[in-house]
């Protein structure tokens, strides 16, 4: 079983110093939605960002819809052995469920987190069995608190060198494995992020998009398992 | 050195069949475009592609969208070890150069093809070195007279069992290696487009996604070349 966290997640809705910015009041117009409601995108909101604080890592909803396309698209996922969670730069986390299959368009995923994040939870009728669902917490209680991992590793350039493959097969070895991975554009972690890793690594020299670090890091969790055998041979093939 | 092909992919323009469906006529003056130069998109046509030939593998431009993403941020990609092409299902081909950074937002991307699908190559300037180049030609065109691979893998749920690992790790061995993944949502490649595969192989029972196979590939690629070692030591890591 692994918990993958995408975390510092670059995904919140404009924040209110923007609301009286120009282009922020027309695109609410536009949209016919109060700026609280519309999701920060550096590819509509460059401009109007540019005096935010911490803004290079921010405002990049589509990070998120790539990695987790990426893990819930995944045999693992299929197999129920992943379990995935988003955590942002502002104490949010949204959990995902196994079965969830999210819009592969851009805007209707934008539209689906605006609604998300109105309501807490999609669907929004609690008859229905939860596929996202919120929580305001640190990324600390979401650790210590919820996921309690045996083991964490957190991927990022400032770690130690080491290949992905050694590092999952690692830690596939313990009982809950969880791996931290960036769900921002520029930077590093924070000491805070680092400081809840038992280890932290570095696979690559150079800066990985965050899809292809979640999409590398499920297949080595798979290979470890030997999932790629094994679901061929249930499937009765002569692998 | 790897060749991808992203082959009979869902990536065209509005056919002409569809240019008086009231929902294309009312799109095309809301884009300010003829619908010509639109692409189709399920997404936003599904009512009036029903009608549409063979409409379930067409009009899913996201597919190679997520796809050319993960190739092209690929550390084989960045040591210039990775060519890549998208083959359309209207026999298009369209190369990729190892420096071309696409758009991540989704509408740029769509608004960056229909311009290329116009003039036949970004940048337009011809005193610019092209990023991607456009030519009318076949598969088998494109395969026989311009890649000539000394080895051809499909990969299709149609082919035989085998683990990614194994099929890649053998592909490798060859000089010029090149990899056939489908680019469209549903259903298989066409009893032609496998004709020209040396070996066809299904490395999962299940459906994945282009990009996902597309990441694994190439990361499988990069494995059987030692390079997340190589890249690691290079940087002066202790892998």
């Amino acid at each position: 079983m692994l918990t993958l966290i995408i975390a510092e997640s670059a995904l919140e809705t404009i924040p209110e110093s923007l609301w009286n910015h120009p282009t922020i009041r027309k695109l609410s117009k536009t949209r016919r939605r109060p700026p609280s409601q519309i999701l920060l995108d550096r590819s509509y909101h460059h401009a109007a960002m540019k005096n935010l604080e911490n803004n290079e890592k921010r405002g990049r909803p589509d990070i998120v819809h790539f990695a987790l396309l990426e893990a819930l698209g995944s045999p693992l996922n299929k197999e129920k052995k992943l379990a995935t969670y988003v955590h942002t730069l502002g104490n949010v986390t949204i959990q995902i469920d196994n079965e969830t299959r999210l819009p592969k368009n851009y805007s209707r995923f934008v539209n689906l987190i605006e609604q998300f994040f109105e309501t807490g939870r999609v669907p929004p009728n609690r008859n229905e069995k939860p596929l996202l669902m919120l929580k305001k917490q640190t990324l600390t209680e979401l650790i210590k608190e919820e996921v309690k991992p045996t083991r964490l590793l957190a991927l990022s350039r400032a770690g130690k060198p080491q290949t992905l493959e050694d590092a999952i097969s690692n830690l596939a070895k313990t009982d809950k494995a969880c791996v931290l991975i960036g769900g921002f554009p520029k930077g590093h972690f924070t000491k805070e992020t680092l400081e809840l890793a038992d280890e932290t690594v570095c696979i690559d020299p150079e800066m990985l998009e965050t899809s292809t670090v979640v999409s590398r890091t499920v297949y080595e969790f798979e290979r470890a398992l030997s999932l790629p055998q094994k679901r061929l041979r249930q499937a009765g093939g002569s692998s």
